[in-house]
């Protein structure tokens, strides 16, 4: 038994021990709550500047794209090709990578939307720093490489000249691939870059679905007498198609106040801030649905970047969530809206007022039938929405062949043959209608870019799905949506959309967004019913 | 005396010293060659670089003013400084200036165009880095503060808002002043940025001799009937006015292979690469000089930049020597050739085919007197050649008094009044038209900015002066020069600035193009000649 004196002292020690226990504790606490307070604003300052690294890069290609005379060219590479590496170089720091393993134990006393940061800072830094800077170094050098040899080689019809770089590009990717072994296809890799979530086993039940209706409906359509597209192949103003594209844009929500139209050879969007979304849209004076239906689409991707909740800006969060669901709002915009016939009942009148002599006689009936033409064709970009997804297909079996080493390259062009005589019923009389017809192969993506240089084929594909799974949500928690429509308001559908898909950024993942805003998982269901519906109309189809 | 053996020895022992001296001094020499070209390459690798990244800046810059949306403007303010300040670390690093030491023994071996670099690079750095990088910020941040303040005080004539931060300027400008002390004058250091090899005093003794000339010539036109310039004043087609000033400055050689022209608020040079040198002007439907001459003076800074030697792209000597030379060539292509008779008698027929209406009754000589009437005014950028110099008198010994201590900012207006009335017989009615005009001194430049960052208004004159040094050197060179110019071709004059000004960079001092090209230094005589010859034939003034 201890003395009275010893049991004294241990209680002071005890006392003490848990005094300075207590203290230790909270001066850790405040430590940690500090340091994590100053962790994240380090890492935070960080990400702002390779996000405005990045944005000034894209400034510079915008330009490129749009304003610089020939004679930039070369400059230009170089100094975009700086601003890359700097953005890059910041990134895969492993200061960096510190900053977010000090971060993860706090994470969840984090606010909501720091801890959405890291988790997404952490998985793009993750996936970065595989990827090694002599793999990327290569693989830009010869995407340029590739790319400027296929410049000259599709107008020459000259497959054989890209047999080397197709080879090469399909090495390089393989060894991408490689960095994120294992995996249960070898283009799951670059399908999760683009499409989080997605793997090749995803978009192969998808697209085994969309073939089994797809295939029945375009002949079915065919066994029809053909729509009659002429009054849009007639002499139409490129000043007055650009203005009326961009009015309706406006209409739709898209901000010019922070964006602009500008004319370039390829259509696309860009995105400098929040307040800087611009598109571009090319213009053909002899085809009226040209310029018209990029500006929409395009007007889709940046009204998305638009809605971006303003708090993400300058961080991986103030972005739309992944290329699939990007697509789906072009889709939305351009084809579900823009291709309806409520939609036009109420622009017809306007466009008839702004081509008088092309379309004053044309009937609005005419006209709807028109834009929505279905006609197997030779050209993935000129297709009409039924046989869009028909290219897709092939190309993306194409891809995981070509990844595989089932198919060779010399073999390509008669492969692409034999599928667009499976899929469409036609054949291309050349490759350069054929298998060299796409920038994408060309330019050293397959399957999808690096780091979503460029978009892969399968994300068009689900762009199209999620549309129509996105529409009728919409149309599900505001059945006005379509009368709206059909007066020129889309006030509550760009709400609807801004509040489900837009403000989130990144802070939920596609298949959350997709979920929280529909009620499921990506579904094949409503695309098919809206094709369906709207085709057997449109073509006096039988109702399956 | 020594044995014959021990003189043996000693002559194998010189000789292998010898040797070993003549091998040590190889070795050296291999040492220093292979180093120097090492570290030239990887200085010039720094240099391209910090090109690059300011090249950026600069695109980024020319969007802001041309296309960019307005709700880009706060990301668009923190990117362009992010580059800025990217660009200016990398060149006060100390490596940097470690290289630059390492290169300067082996300076004498080096080819000429390499030991130019190395000595403008050496002043550049050397005159950067005395300034301490937090002063640059805070110069940066009052340099926005108060053009913002200026934005809104200049249209509200309330100078007593701007009083504050002129005071701050003041104090930024002697503290930067102090950074290169001793110098004879505070300005001195200013001055020299714009400027290599002026100073003060220099400047103060052009003036004078100036002065003397001008004030009695402006004196002697006002007591003539005035010119009648209505016949500028009607309304021009703004698309007409651009079509026209830049077919005509591609006439004069500017390049639209490597360049082009937008609009913009005020007009401007910029330069992206030598392959990209963009003008813009702004248009006046209601004034067809405005467009016209803005649009030919940047093309004739542009022309500078276009003919600097490509094999300096990407450092420091692939731009213009100074802003007093750059102004020269502006000026001279829109005062010494565009605003000449001979000019007028070749391209006013095609100006009457594009203006029939405004211009078709409109005689040669009416037309000439228009764009060359002199008149006393308030605004500096509308002045005529010969005001022009009394406006940029005025404000040079305004800013030596304010930098000196002389007179107090608060004093100011009164006495740019006083000024006013001294110099040129008119008088504000407010400061808005008086002090308050000049953007320069409310950015935060007074002398002449940080780094060039903006032109200080003695440069101005000094382009004046050289304009008509060089064009009288072209001229005694090639006689033919103004009959040339009265056909439309300037391929002779373009051709003898090429050789004598452009191509050189900054290769050769300001001082050293101009004595090598005219003969002499900068001298008053021939542009107090041409002022003389001109206008005494336009007014009728007696010959002097």
């Amino acid at each position: 038994m201890r003395s009275k004196r010893q049991r004294k002292t241990d209680a002071i020690q005890l006392r003490t021990r848990a005094t300075r226990t207590i203290k230790r504790h909270a001066i850790n606490r405040t430590v940690n709550r500090q340091s994590s307070g100053a962790i994240l604003a380090e890492l935070k300052h960080r990400l702002s500047e390779i996000y405005d690294l990045t944005a000034a890069g894209s400034v510079l290609t915008w330009d490129e794209a749009t304003y610089m005379p020939k004679g930039g060219a070369v400059a230009r590479g170089r100094q975009s090709s700086l601003l890359r590496r700097l953005a890059h170089e910041r990134f895969v720091d492993p200061a960096l990578g510190r900053l977010i393993d000090r971060l993860e134990p706090g994470t969840g006393k984090l606010p909501a939307d720091d801890a959405s940061l890291i988790r997404i800072v952490r998985r793009d830094y993750e996936r970065a720093i595989r990827v090694p800077a002599e793999y990327v170094a290569r693989e830009n050098a010869h995407g340029s490489a590739s790319y400027n040899a296929w410049i000259w080689a599709r107008p020459a019809n000259d497959f054989a000249a890209m047999i080397p770089f197709l080879e090469k590009t399909l090495d390089l990717r393989r060894e991408y691939a490689s960095f994120f072994a294992p995996y249960d296809h070898i283009a799951d890799p670059m399908i999760d870059d683009a499409d989080e979530g997605m793997t090749t086993a995803t978009i192969q039940r998808l697209f085994a679905e969309l073939r089994r209706e797809l295939i029945p409906m375009v002949r079915a359509i065919c066994d029809q007498p053909p729509a009659d597209d002429g009054c849009l192949r007639r002499s139409f103003s490129e000043e007055a198609q650009l203005g009326f594209g961009l009015s309706v844009a406006k209409q739709m929500g898209y901000d010019l106040e922070r964006g602009r139209l500008d004319r370039t050879r390829h259509p696309f969007c860009t995105k400098f801030a929040a307040g800087d979304v611009r598109i571009t849209t090319r213009v053909r004076e002899n085809h009226i649905g040209d310029a018209l239906f990029s500006t929409l689409h395009e007007a889709g991707h940046a009204m998305y970047e638009q809605g971006v909740n303003a708090a993400y800006e300058g961080t991986p969060l103030g972005s739309g969530v992944s290329l699939g669901v990007h697509e789906s709002q072009s889709r939305l915009w351009e084809n579900v809206v823009a291709r309806s016939r409520p939609f036009w009942e109420h622009y017809y009148p306007a466009l008839q007022r702004t081509f008088a002599n092309q379309l004053g006689s044309v009937p609005v009936d005419i006209f709807y039938r028109a834009i929505n033409k279905v006609e197997p064709s030779l050209i993935r970009t000129d297709a009409d929405e039924v046989t869009y997804n028909l290219h897709i297909m092939l190309r993306f079996e194409l891809e995981l062949k070509l990844l595989e080493g089932r198919l060779r390259v010399k073999d390509l062009p008669e492969a692409w043959r034999a599928g667009m005589q499976a899929y469409l019923g036609v054949t291309p009389p050349n490759d350069r209608d054929g298998c060299l017809q796409d920038v994408h192969w060309y330019f050293g993506s397959i399957g999808g870019g690096f780091k979503s240089y460029t978009i892969g084929f399968q994300s068009y594909a689900i762009g199209n799905v999620l549309s129509a799974q996105f529409f009728a949500a919409a149309v599900k928690a505001h059945p006005d949506v379509s009368s709206e429509i059909a007066s020129g308001q889309f006030g509550t559908l760009h709400g609807w959309l801004t509040d489900n898909i837009y403000r989130h950024g990144r802070t939920l993942t596609p298949n959350e967004i997709v979920t929280r805003a529909t009620g499921s998982p990506m579904t094949m269901a409503p695309y098919l019913a809206y094709l369906r519906r709207k085709y057997s109309e449109l073509y006096q189809l039988p109702q399956s």
